[in-house]
């Protein structure tokens, strides 16, 4: 299928890479109901590890099964399904081919207590190869003691993805003892942690959607004197995104906790007015009955479409 | 011999594993009494290593010669031997192929203390290949510190492993200054461990026999939500199974200290109607004499053999 | 074009390095307004990941986008442009060949607070070289509980470095537990610093403008015994050329935080006078207005050119 | 020289072994004044490293040189010489054959505080393959918070030996946070720290004549639940044995500070009578005259030739 | 030329040592004005490192310059001329060959507070291999909590050089929270520090004149018993060097502070009565205008070689 000129305009960004790593992006913005508009909806599915088996799942109990998953995204028509490695492996076979994967090579658990929080390192760029993914994801803490390890371990995981041609998705979530809890969603935190990716080399980077709130008295200073708007989530994420190279990387948002249709759909409005290039959503669509999540699914997808 | 349609079921859950990967899982599912059925007992013998020789060995002093839990396990028709590197290498040439044998890759003893406990790894894939094993196992403690270490090293021995054809055990074992002692064992606490090692890409996952109190006061308010069944060792098993991957990894629980033969078989129809694939027997059987051991290691088979 | 005699005296400071790292200094050297000079200016834009997006540029919103900073360098004549990682990649296909590009190899951000401070290291040399630069940069922290590392890994970079042709800037900031706020800029420890750095192998060395102040009481001794000047800032600088092996290393100096005019002239007119090999120039040209850095870049240029 | 049957039932025990390493091992039981007998008395060197050099040598000035240790082992009929890589370095060069040697692969001086005791890993199994050796030594801390680097260095360092057909002969000495000051020498901890040797592969098990104490308190339970004999040094070597893979693996006990020639000859009777394997007997040989420490040493090698 | 008897003696000593090291130790040896005695005068240049360039250059500030201390080295006759990274790469090209090299490989400075001291490795064997060095240099610091890494890292260095024919030069200088501040140049100390290098691998052993006074208790007691003389400088030398294997390692000492003629002249008489292979003389000769610097080096060449 021939790249339509936004796709092609997307591309042109990324003229440092080589041709597999386009082609993977390519196939991300060509797949699905978003395909050809540059949009994203991603369906990632890391919560068992993160929270849990019946944290995640106990709301809508097929999801238990790796599979439900992989159909989910498929049935819906999302640009991409990522989950940790034991989730993708336990399926791929079946699904091969269907939609594009994001292999998420590191997870962390809430059973630890850590000074300086750090996701382990739990599948491999090899892992990426074998299973046929489109990309791999890094989560990244930007704020935590444990920073340079992580910026580091990226480092040689995004140059090793490269070199077999899948780009790197990061979930940069600022978060450790450098900031307050409030922190870790204000809107300067936010937009840095999109900076901080953007240079660490972030084919794609997926944030939370910004409080209006500004952390760093330095920042405050700035944001007051130069009048950045930080009033609607829009305008939030306007700055993030020009804070991503003045929007040539694709920045994407996080749905966060589950919350009824019409919560999610006003969120996605703003996001979408704000210049977001689309929505990653977990818990709110595996968590509801499979009909509904599909509906709400394509509901945002259709909001991001009229946006582009 | 052919897979019975049981055990090709169950191959069928690893599509992404290759033929090395399922001919060592095929040789522990069709060996023994309870070749056939999908289902597992297994011996393993760490308890040298992890409480001291008198400790381990005292009630039964036949068990000091590593010759003896080889024979052991033949005899009473286990599916598998699983212990550390010196035991298997001071007796394997002498046994070599009557049991699948599984190398316990990592080990702890009792006489240091460590802020973060984390096992040594006191043996290499490759040792477990020179020594002809069928797999190899690894103990992880989620809720400690060091958990980043020890998923990390899993990782890059579960791909080493499977480059060898030889696929993983994963000891999940909860512990750390993350958990409350209690909380070791609780029934949250204990899936999530399941849960855990799923993603990490355990093919054989073995916990505890949970117990009925929840650890984590999000996940209480789940279980409560939702009516997640707690208070039978069946009802938890199940949860268990449940949490690896909906019941497509094999999970088998441990039978803990020595205790007598009505209470062993008493938790193990448990364990059977809560749908366990089995179980992993050390001080229940070793520390009995032989013969009473290859009894009561034979009427949990049945048992097992029964449910399936 | 052929060297100049001032190029070739300063290549013959070079002697033991190989003829690919002699070509890339040549490319430094024999570029822009300062071309065949000995002398340098250079844009270094590293702020959006060191103090986040909107301090860097909100003063001058062009600055968002990575195009920006490559066309301000080229069109004001700098001997280089120096980023991180990110910002290279987003637009060197555009403008390849068009500047001599510096590699920012390690970055810190302001989110977390660490004990030693310590920068990631965010690129590797192999990043360079396929991005076509003409240098590696490094920071050290001399100061720092951390420093073993810092100058760990600086020797292997530029030992690598040194294997592709690419010779290396170290940036100089003396920062940590053992050095007093007042200390970071003290005569003695920024000449320390230069000194550090020329022994580990420096080609460039970068420090800020030393303050009239001395930190360490042994220093001070020397410094009243042997009448070392330090009053003015050209004295002060004087001094840190020479313990930069007695003058035979590049030492540039840092412009610091943007201020009028009239100020960066009079800083730059000391420096010059002291003998540094030129500035460094970054928040004092990208958030001005293009054309008023262009100006004050070409009169910096034409400062250090009078002076050569 | 033809095995006798003890030295091949011996070497029965090692039936994983490769023929390099049974080589070696055959050596080792085929040399000196107790060749053939399956008893070894060896002459251990590293004070100079451990203590000191005057705490080591003053006493018999001529230890001074690393050439009489040579001559004394060979002198003597000792069945190995054992030091570290600076002191075979000194002399091997003169004595080439002579004796076997075996490489000390780390050691530990008294200069310097660790919270976690671990020994410095001074050289490498390629040293004592060029220097003809045909062991290795390492010293393992069970008890100390680094007892993962220990046991894990050694995993590795074994492993190496195996490939170049060396045995590993491993000195547990418990010590460490874990441990109280009596606890180091406690009969469970000594017969502990011998089972936790033979699980990491030890070929040659070196341990401390254990004390009638017992640290563990889940081990005093089943000491006196079994009736383990603890009243004679004799009845603790057994045990010792006994937890070595069931006499399985060599056991030998270390003769500790310099002591008069009726103290020692009446440790060695008991050491005998328990079934030790031999004697490692340093102080109490290099410390006395020459004369006096040739005697000494042949009357322990007796002691144990009537034992066998 | 070939070499003196003396020499022949001396290369003895090394007979685990590949034709490439005694080559070198050959060049030490021969070269300079004590050639063929098998003494030592080395001129070492490390205290711009480790004390920065004012403390070390104002005196005499023709000292800035590298090109200087090669000239002073090969002027005064010296055996060899030591120095970090940077100041051999400054000049080498220009004085290729006319004096042997020590890379310094390790180095400190004094601007961070550290726990456990220990120097950065600041250059690497293959750094000595391509500018063409006769020798190695390494400083340990016996006594710091980094012991161990730096006995590692030296035992890998020694070993890499070994392979590339070039010997090395240990700086033992006790240091750490395990010593006193006069525990540092005590007698017992550093006898040991000696004999640490010496067990370590070291061809060359530089250690400061220790000062009457004994350290450790247990040492104490035992230069007690046994009478070791320590009252004259020349008594404590003679036990040092005996503790380098019975005077089998080449000891030199180290002259410390700049002070008057006499004074290093008494000194160095001293160290010659009392065994010294020489001096390594650093501050006392850079830091003296340099006519007197040749005179006072030539004087003290002329010591040694009376003495020998």
């Amino acid at each position: 299928m021939p790249a339509t000129d936004r796709v092609k305009e997307i591309l042109s960004w990324y003229g440092s890479d080589n041709p597999g790593v386009k082609t993977n992006l390519y196939r991300l913005m060509m797949t699905g109901r978003l395909a050809g508009t540059g949009k994203f909806v991603i369906l990632p599915v890391d919560q068992g590890f993160e929270h849990g088996p019946a944290r995640s799942f106990a709301p809508n109990a097929e999801g238990y099964d790796p599979d439900y998953h992989f159909k989910l995204a498929i049935d819906a028509g999302c640009n991409a399904y990522a989950a940790p490695l034991g989730a993708l492996e336990a399926s791929v076979d079946k699904f091969a081919g269907q939609v594009p994967l994001i292999l998420k090579l590191n997870n962390s658990d809430t059973l630890s207590k850590m000074d300086s929080p750090c996701s382990a390192v739990t599948a491999s760029v090899k892992d990426a190869v074998r299973l046929g993914c489109a990309a791999i994801g890094y989560t990244i803490y930007p704020g935590s003691g444990a920073r340079n390890r992580m910026y580091e371990d990226l480092r040689e995981l995004i140059l090793e993805g490269k070199s077999f041609g899948l780009p790197t998705v990061v979930w940069a979530y600022p978060r450790g003892a450098g900031l307050s809890k409030d922190g870790e969603t204000a809107i300067d935190v936010v937009a840095y942690a999109a900076m901080i990716s953007a240079q660490l080399g972030a084919h794609v980077i997926k944030i939370k959607p910004p409080k209006d709130h500004i952390e760093q008295p330095e920042a405050k200073k700035v944001f007051e004197k130069y009048g950045i708007a930080t009033k609607t989530l829009a305008d939030r994420v306007r700055h993030c995104v020009q804070s991503a190279f003045n929007g040539k990387r694709i920045v994407i948002f996080s749905g966060g906790e589950a919350k009824g249709d019409a919560e999610v759909m006003a969120e996605v409005k703003e996001l979408a007015a704000g210049g977001s290039f689309g929505s990653i959503m977990g818990r709110n669509a595996f968590q509801r009955p499979r009909a509904d999540a599909i509906k709400l699914l394509q509901n945002v997808m259709d909001t991001f479409k009229t946006a582009s």
